[in-house]
């Protein structure tokens, strides 16, 4: 089980990296082992497993070993974090814009 | 002008730092000058200035000086590119289910 509480902080830490986002991007296309998304990457093994800790920290991604193959997939809770933040973000900006709406609506007398 | 793409590096890089979150959660109340800003969060001026500096780069938040007073707002291009991103991801997530989907739905004969 992730911790049930994703930390942001470590989510935009996380995805500021270019190497991580477009690990991201390649397992949005499905589940792949770490040699697979080390390929079209072209960084070394080692790298690849260095960010795979990151974005696994972060609950951005799971990986599990079954045998001698590590497989890597996206883990969406860390995705909802995200949301999340940008969402109570947008509805602080509407609840202004909602309220000055209103002040403006007010009858001038 | 802002420049018109925004950087998505720069966006995650900037909302990385829990200090510069703290700035748009303030912002998102409402436009304030970089002293009202800097009361609440306890840090001084100049280290305000230069988490600003990072936020306008990023393209998340604008200033603007009116004669001696700097005036600090959100941008809303800068959030609307990091939608577009998870946007980006949850699209190809999606589409990799709804094949999953058909594959199973599909006749076994």
């Amino acid at each position: 089980m992730r911790r049930s509480k994703t930390n942001v902080s470590l989510v935009f830490h996380a995805l500021g990296d270019p190497t991580r986002r477009a690990i991201v991007e390649k397992l949005s296309e499905g589940p792949m082992s770490v040699t697979q998304l080390a390929g079209p990457l072209d960084i070394t093994l080692t790298a690849v497993a260095q960010h795979l800790q990151v974005l696994e920290d972060s609950g951005l991604v799971h990986t599990e070993k079954l045998g001698r193959v590590r497989t890597c997939r996206i883990e969406p809770a860390g995705f909802s974090a995200l949301q999340q933040w940008l969402n109570d973000r947008r509805s602080m900006w509407e609840r202004r814009l909602d309220r000055l709406g209103d002040l403006l609506a007010e009858p001038e007398d």
